[in-house]
Formats: structure tokens, C-alpha cells, sequence
């Protein structure tokens, strides 16, 4: 059994949702979705159609899930539940503050109907998410931590690029070492934002543009900037493209907490992620929501779903049996 | 609405049980059963009653879920199934090759009760399964490496107990730090039994024992020892009492992977653990799923469940809407 698949959007979570299906023998790529004229977007799987996003009206014969790869600003409040009308869909929407509207809004149109519709699947939300749930159910008396890189914001690096006189950024978020290993050892130590991260920017300046002026710009920009320790890096084109072309990130998810009838014993719970990409990551994790999403939708189920609504069991291919002889 | 609880078993992992149920305010201690003579059994929570183990036959409307805290060896493959025909369970089966059996004799006498029986919780299996599956799902093209301790191995050190002339003893499991490096690099190294893991032993022994001879017998100890580089020390009591009484343990569960169509991106997830206490965290894992296991069986559910087949959120007290605004 195939798990057909389209693919709404072809930036880089799209790109990297039609590698990952390669590496799932289950799914199919059917076909790429753009708002674009189709000519002008030519997809890397041979044999792949680029449709325009207007012929999904009537393609919900062809396509089992529609994996949903556009931004959270604009696009995936419309789309989301747009689609969750026709189709099983999976989306990576991601500003945390939303999601309880977004949830609704899906829920409605995926149970009128009857179809599954999974939001917000990534690793922050998405795996992140998962860790701390699990660790605060097993340590109910703790202290969370999230730390995040190193890696680029591309939120960050366009806030940059909007600076006049800047031609090109790259913004690396970095977690504060000491504040790692003090949450690591247990300390449960009170953070301020700029003891836990600081920001490293690699800007590429116009010809004649006041670096200084601009350096001043970054460090004092409310919210995105004035309250990290960020240090700024003038850059060449050519160095910008050699050292900073790939988008990176990771992070961790610490819980410690105590046990014991006087909670005299300390636990320390660690998920930590090192990725080289961080769209392919994030469209891995929606590959495997996707067959959980098909299978869902198949035993009846329908609605809104989150990470934390899904039995493990529903992402893998292989049975509860080999699941259990194997990996348990 | 309160869980009621009974366990059964009041060893080192039923005082746990008891110690984790006072940090979830929706959860009761009702009563502690034994299969020895209640009278000599004093437990550490006011007013609950200690039960002879024959008292179960009839206190299904006094209890929502039974807490199996025997041993896998004996105690486990009996009781589980034969309580799952009475009650909700939860077990901390850990026999890996077992799992089969135990699960399908669960899952019968389960199904016909129309209750849950949940078996293997705990953090191996339990926590490490649940990341091993998440890890694979997400990289399908990866390795797995999942490293102990250091911790203490309670089978080692009975093994080291049993030979003649050692009074007492306790056995750590050491990962080698070289091999977690060269894991969490991403070198993908294939390692032997002796590369991943080193044993450390501290041996009290009897008044005039031949320590060289004790030494050898462990160190040469076919499955517990021989295929690992062993270190023996020979401590008194007293050193024995004031430095080993704990039960620390722990690990990390490490897949690495690639993703892009050319496989040209490396990812590393890791999940690691730092426990004070073995005993009392595993108990934690089992009261989060005993929850689980309470709400499935008001929905309606039946049957053996593992990690696998439970969505994340029934672990938690809190509704959808609050996890959803919280911890996603």
C-alpha cells in the first residue's frame, strides 16, 4: 500500500519533504503544488507533474495526504484549513502563540469532512514539544529549559537584510555554554534571556555603507536583537556563499527534577538535536506524521491533530509486532 | 476525579510507586499488597493499608489501576496477565526477548476483561524505546547506538555476589567516552561489546579470601564480564555502605542519519538520562502511563499496550486545550 503524497509549496521545507519521501518506500511523491506559474518551477524527482495549487479542487482521488509547506505568517492560516476540507493534511505551523485558533479552525473543517489534519509537526513544535511532555508527565516537580542552536534564524537574518545598506545577512543563534552546563548540572539556575543565548551576525554590506552605523542598528533592535549579546561580522559575497550557505540549527530540551518521599534524588532528562539542515529535518518529521495522518484518517479517525494526539505506532511502517520485537 | 491505586510489591521499585504517586495530585495510594505476611510490611504513607496479595480477588471497585512491581524473571509473566483479567495494569517487563509472549498472554486476558494492560514501562525499555522508534521514523537511513550508565547493573552485582568469598558488591556500567564521541560525531563507528562499555566492580570480601582468585572469577566471567575490560576494587563495609548504597543510572539513545537527495546532510538525535535513582524514575515512567492506562479504559479501550500504542497526551492531567498552549 502507497501512500500517495503532494506536496503544497516548493521553497526549502518543500524540497526537503520530496527528499524525504526517497527515504520512505511506503509514500509516493503525485505531485507538486505552487501558486506560481508551474512552468517556471521545475521539481528534482523525475517523472513529478508541478500543477498549479488551483487543480487541488479536484484532485482528492490522486493524492492521500497533502503536505502543507508554506509560511505560518500568511499562508497556513488560510491554507491549512482550506484544505483539511479535502484532503488529510500536515502543516509545520509554528508561532506557538496561534496555534490554539489554528487547532480550531482545522478541527472544524477536518471533522465536517472526515478527514486528519496534523499541525505544527517540526522538532520546536514538534519534537520539542513531545520532550517536554514526556519529561514533565515522569518529573511532575522540575524545571524546563530550552536551548536552541547553533544554528540560523532565518527570522533574524531577515530582519538583518532589512537594515539599508545591507545586501546579505546570516544570523546564528548560539546557546551560552555555562548556562547549558549549569542546567545539565542540575542547578536549576534562574536565566535571563541574554544568559542564554547569544546572537552572531554575518552581514554583507553595500559599497560605502556606514558598517558602523549598521553594527549599532543590529545590536539595539528591539525584540529581535537589544537584549542578546550579538556580535557582528562584515563579510565578503564570496564568503557569505562559501562559509554560510547551508542552514544548520539544533538545540536541546533539558527536565530536572527530584523524586523520593523527601525529594532527595535528582534527575536529569536530555533531548538534544545537531542538524545539518534544518528543512529537511523538519520535513522528515512531516514525512513520518503524514503515514500517521493516512492511517488515522483510515481507521475512522478525524480532526485536528497535534504530536501529542498520536500513538508513536502510527509513524512507523512496520507492524506492532516487529515494532515490539525490535525496538522496544 | 481520583486514580486509585494499588501496587503490588513493595520492593525498591513499589516504594517508588508510592513516592511518585504524592507528586500527581490526581492519583491515590489505596493499598500495597504483598505476597508475604502484611504484618511485617510497614509502608511509608499514612493510612494506607498493607494487603496480603489474595486480598485482590475481590477489590475491583476499590481500585483503578494495579501496579505490578515484581521481577521479570518470575513474578511478572505470571502476575500481569492474571491481573489483567481483574484490572488495569501497568508492568516494568524487561526481558526484551520475552516481549512477545508476555505481551500476547497480556493482551487475551486483557481483551477478554475489557480492561488495559500496559507492559514494559520504565526508561529501557519505556523512554529509550520511545526515542529509538521517534529517531527511526524520522531518519529512516540511519544507526542506532543506545549506551549505559554509568550506572549500577543490580544483575552484575548479584552475579558478582554469587561467587565464593565476596560478602557484597555493586557493579557500574561505564560507557567508554571515546565511543559516545565518536557516536554523537557522526563517524557512524561499528563497535565491539569492549569498545562501547567498560565494568567497574567494588568487591567487600570475606576475612581471608583469596582476592587475586575473586578477582579472576570476575573478570573472566562468561556474559557478565569476559567480554569487557573489568576493574575489581576490594573496599571494607564501611566504604561499601557509605559510597555504594545509591542506585544512580542512566544512558543516551543516539541515532545518527542523513537526509537531502543526495544523502548530503548529517543529523544527530540524542536522548540522554541522569538518574539519582533507577528505582524511583522508572516508578515515575509507570505512574505517568498509569494514568494512561485509567483514561483508555474509561474510553472504551482494551487490551496489552506498550509505549507504542499510547498518544502522548493521555500521560498528562492537563486537557488538550492547556498542552496545547503550554508545551507545544
Amino acid at each position: 500500500m502507497t501512500i500517495r503524497i503532494g506536496i503544497l509549496g516548493y521553497g526549502n521545507l518543500g524540497r526537503g519533504v520530496e527528499s524525504a519521501i526517497t527515504q520512505n518506500s511506503d509514500m509516493e511523491l503525485t505531485a507538486v503544488f505552487t501558486r506560481r506559474n508551474p512552468e517556471h518551477v521545475s521539481v528534482r524527482t523525475a517523472g513529478v507533474k508541478v500543477l498549479h495549487a488551483d487543480e487541488l479542487e479536484h484532485m482528492q482521488d490522486a493524492i492521500d495526504v497533502l503536505i502543507l509547506c508554506g509560511g505560518s505568517a500568511t499562508d497556513l492560516p488560510v491554507q491549512t484549513p482550506h484544505y483539511a476540507s479535502m484532503y488529510n493534511v500536515v502543516d509545520s505551523f509554528d508561532t506557538h502563540a496561534r496555534i490554539p485558533e489554528h487547532f480550531a479552525a482545522v478541527d472544524a473543517a477536518a471533522k465536517a469532512a472526515g478527514k486528519v489534519g496534523i499541525i505544527s509537526c517540526g522538532w520546536d513544535p514538534g519534537m520539542f514539544s513531545l520532550n517536554r511532555l514526556y519529561a514533565n508527565v515522569i518529573l511532575p516537580e522540575g524545571h524546563d529549559y530550552t536551548f536552541w542552536g547553533k544554528g540560523v534564524s532565518q527570522g533574524h537574518s531577515d530582519a538583518v537584510r532589512r537594515i539599508a545598506g545591507v545586501k546579505d545577512a546570516r544570523q546564528y543563534t548560539i546557546p551560552v555554554p555555562e548556562a547549558v552546563e549549569a542546567v545539565r548540572s542540575g542547578a536549576n539556575p534562574e536565566l535571563t534571556t541574554r544568559q542564554k543565548h547569544t546572537r552572531e551576525c554575518f552581514v554583507v554590506a553595500e559599497e560605502g555603507a556606514d558598517l558602523a552605523a549598521i553594527e549599532n542598528e543590529i545590536r539595539t533592535m528591539p525584540n529581535y536583537f537589544a537584549d542578546y549579546d550579538t556580535t557582528v561580522h562584515f563579510i565578503t559575497e564570496e564568503e557569505m556563499k562559501r562559509d554560510h550557505s547551508g542552514l544548520p540549527h539544533g538545540g536541546c530540551v533539558i527536565r530536572t527534577g527530584k523524586t523520593g518521599l523527601n525529594r532527595e534524588h535528582q534527575h536529569v532528562i536530555e533531548y538534544s538535536l545537531k542538524l545539518d539542515s534544518n528543512p529537511e529535518f523538519t520535513a522528515s518529521v512531516i514525512a513520518a506524521y503524514a503515514r500517521a495522518a493516512y492511517r488515522m484518517n483510515r481507521e475512522g479517525m478525524a480532526g485536528c491533530k497535534t504530536v501529542f494526539d498520536i500513538a508513536p505506532a502510527y509513524l512507523s511502517a512496520k507492524s506492532g509486532e516487529e515494532l515490539r520485537a525490535h525496538l522496544l
